[in-house]
C-alpha cells in the first residue's frame, strides 16, 4: 500500500470506481472531501455485507469489492445496507479520531489512546499507514480502502459497531473539518441508531489550517475562515458567493481542495475573486504536503497564484493561506499583525 | 497559583494594570487574546531586566513585577526593553507550543517533545499549571505570570532566547488563533532580531472551535470561520461588518471571546446581527471551560442566545458555535451537513 501521491492513479480510477473520490489522495494534511452525490459508487450490496462479517481475523486492503457500479442515472438515493434491526449484538463503541498532519508525532495523547482502545481501526489506506505500529498492532482487525468512498468505509466503520465492536475511524487533521464527524451521524441515523447507542464521540485533532499556518509562520492570527474549492456537495456558484463576502473583509483565508484536473476552473474563479477584492501583492502561502518527506512550503503573492495551479506544488493535496491587506512578509516568514497594533519604539 | 476562574478578580485587577487582558481566563480552552493598546501596562523597564537576568534558578510567578504603571495618555507608542544590541550571547531557539484545550491528553506529541527539549518555559500560569509535572519538571526555568500582557510575557520569552537560552513559550489552543505567533514575531523584528536569529518555530495545536465543535458532536463540517468579539484590537464596526458578511452565507461560525463585563454590547449586538440573517431556530452550541472540571456543554438556538449572555455558561471562556440553515440538533448534537447530500433510503 503505497503512500504516494499519485493523482495520474487517482484520476485513471475515476471509470472504474463510477466517480472517485478525486480529492482523496496520499497526502494526510489536508482533511478529506468525499464525493456523494448523483454518481454513486456506493449502491452495490456487497459494501454492507462486510460490515456484518464477522471478526477475528485481520482484514486486508478491500479495494477490489468497496467500488460498486456507477449508477449514473441522477438519482439522488442512495441504499444503505444493514440497518439496526439487523444487528443483535450490544452496540460497541464509534469514535472519530482525528489524526492531525498525519506523522505520529502530531497526534495527540488521546488520539493515540482512542486507537489503542478501539478493537477495529477504520480509515483510507494513507492514514492507516501513518498510524505507528504499536498502535494497529493493538487492534483486533484493521479495515482501511485506498479511495472510493469515505461513505462505504463510514458505513462499513458503523456496521462493526453496530455488531458489538469497538471502532475508531481515522482521517487526517480534525472530525469537523471537511471530514467524517458529520457523515458518521448522518449514517448513524440513516440506519435507524443513535449516536448515543454507540457512545460516538469526536477526537479533535489538528486541522490543515494550523498545521499549515504553522509552517509558513503567523499567518492567521486573527479572524479566519475555511472554504473548500470541492464542489461535489456545494454548488461553484455558492462557493462564488462566499468567496466574495469573505474576500472583502479582512479574514485570512485557507483554501482547501484547491485543485484537480477537474477543478481547475474552481481554481481560476477563486483566483479572481481573490484579485478582485485583495491586492495582488497580498501575501499567499502555500504548503503542499505538510509533514511529510516530499513537503514544500512556498510564500508567494495573490498575483502570482493562479498560474501556480499549473505547477507541482498545488494540487489536491496542497494548502492555501491568504493574507490580509496588513499582512506582510518577514524573514521567510508570513506575519498576519493581530489588529491596529502599536509599534515598539526604541 | 489557582487555576479556577474568578472572572471577578480579573475585572477588579483592571485598575491596577492600566488596563489588564480582561480577555485572559483561568480557562485553557479559549485561545487568548491580549491587550495592546494606548492603555498600556508595558512601560515598566523592569519588565526587560527579567530578560536579561541569568538562568539557574527556578522563577516563581512574577505577578507583582509585570504591570507597570498604565499610560492613559492615549500614546500608541510602546518602549522596548532590551534590543538585539544588548546581548552577546548566540542566541538559543524560540518555539511557540499549542498546548490545545489544555489536558495534558489533549496535546500532541510534538508539543511535549518541543517542551521537554526546552531550557525555559514561559507563559500564563493557569497554562503552565496544565503541563504534566514531568514536563516542567524537565525546565531550567518556568516564568509564567497571573495576567496583565502576553507582551510582556512573550518580551520576556524572547530576551531570554536572545540571552542563549532555549525557550518555548505556551499558549492554549493554537499559536496561530488569536494567540502568540503573529505577536513574537513583531516583537522580535522590533528589537532588531530575526525570526531565524532564534530558529522560530510553531508547534501547533487544536484550537478551541475544533475542541468545542468535538463537545456538540458534527456542528463544523463545512466551510466555517472564526471570529472574535474583543474589540481592542479591531474597531467593533469592523467585527459587526465582518460579522454582516458570513452570516449571510452557509458558514458556521465559531465566536471567540464572546463576552465579558465591559463587551455585553459587542455580544449584543453580534447577536442582533446573527438574526439579521439566520433563522431564530438555527442550533447554537456553547461550551463554557472546555475540558476543565466545570466544563458545561449546551445546544440551544440563536433567539434564546441573547439571554445567556447574562448566564454562567457564557463568560470570556467560552466558545460559541452558530450553525447554518441546514444544521440540525439529533440525539443531543449538532449536526451540520456536508452539503446538498443525499438521504439514504432502506
Amino acid at each position: 500500500m503505497s503512500s504516494e501521491t499519485n493523482a495520474d492513479a487517482v484520476e485513471e480510477s475515476t471509470s472504474k470506481c463510477g466517480g472517485a473520490t478525486e480529492t482523496e489522495s496520499a497526502s494526510s494534511s489536508t482533511s478529506s472531501d468525499s464525493k456523494y452525490g448523483a454518481s454513486s459508487d456506493e449502491t452495490s450490496s456487497s459494501d454492507s455485507a462486510c460490515g456484518a462479517s464477522g471478526s477475528g481475523s485481520t482484514s486486508s486492503s478491500a479495494s477490489e469489492s468497496s467500488c460498486g457500479a456507477s449508477s449514473d442515472d441522477g438519482s439522488t438515493e442512495q441504499e444503505v445496507g444493514a440497518t439496526i434491526e439487523d444487528f443483535d449484538a450490544e452496540p460497541g463503541q464509534l469514535t472519530a479520531v482525528g489524526l492531525g498532519p498525519g506523522q505520529p508525532e502530531g497526534m495527540t495523547e488521546r488520539a493515540k489512546t482512542a486507537l489503542l482502545e478501539a478493537e477495529h481501526i477504520v480509515g483510507y489506506t494513507t492514514y492507516i499507514d501513518l498510524i505507528p505500529d504499536e498502535i494497529t498492532a493493538a487492534a483486533d482487525e484493521l479495515y482501511d480502502t485506498p479511495m472510493c468512498g469515505e461513505v462505504s468505509r463510514t458505513e462499513e466503520a458503523i456496521d462493526r459497531a453496530l455488531a458489538g465492536n469497538d471502532v475508531a475511524i481515522v482521517g487526517s487533521g480534525d472530525p469537523n473539518v471537511y471530514a467524517l464527524a458529520g457523515l458518521a451521524l448522518e449514517i448513524l441515523e440513516s440506519k435507524g441508531a443513535t449516536a448515543s447507542m454507540v457512545e460516538f464521540d469526536v477526537v479533535p485533532g489538528v486541522p490543515a489550517a494550523q498545521s499549515c499556518a504553522a509552517r509558513l509562520g503567523a499567518p492567521l492570527v486573527n479572524d479566519t475562515v475555511s472554504v473548500s474549492l470541492s464542489d461535489h456537495l456545494v454548488p461553484m456558484p455558492e462557493i462564488e458567493s462566499r468567496l466574495h463576502a469573505v474576500a472583502s473583509e479582512n479574514f485570512t483565508i485557507t483554501i482547501y481542495n484547491p485543485w484537480s484536473r477537474k477543478r481547475r476552473d474552481n481554481f481560476q474563479k477563486c483566483c479572481e475573486i481573490l484579485l478582485t477584492h485583495r491586492d495582488p501583492e497580498t501575501p499567499v502561502g502555500i504548503v503542499h504536503g505538510a509533514g511529510r518527506e516530499d513537503e514544500q512550503v512556498m510564500i508567494t503573492d495573490l498575483a502570482e497564484l493562479e498560474d501556480l495551479g499549473e505547477s507541482e506544488i498545488i494540487d489536491m493535496t496542497t494548502t492555501i493561506v491568504v493574507g490580509i491587506e496588513d499582512t506582510y512578509v518577514w524573514d521567510d516568514r508570513m506575519v498576519t499583525p493581530r489588529g491596529y497594533e502599536t509599534k515598539y519604539d526604541y
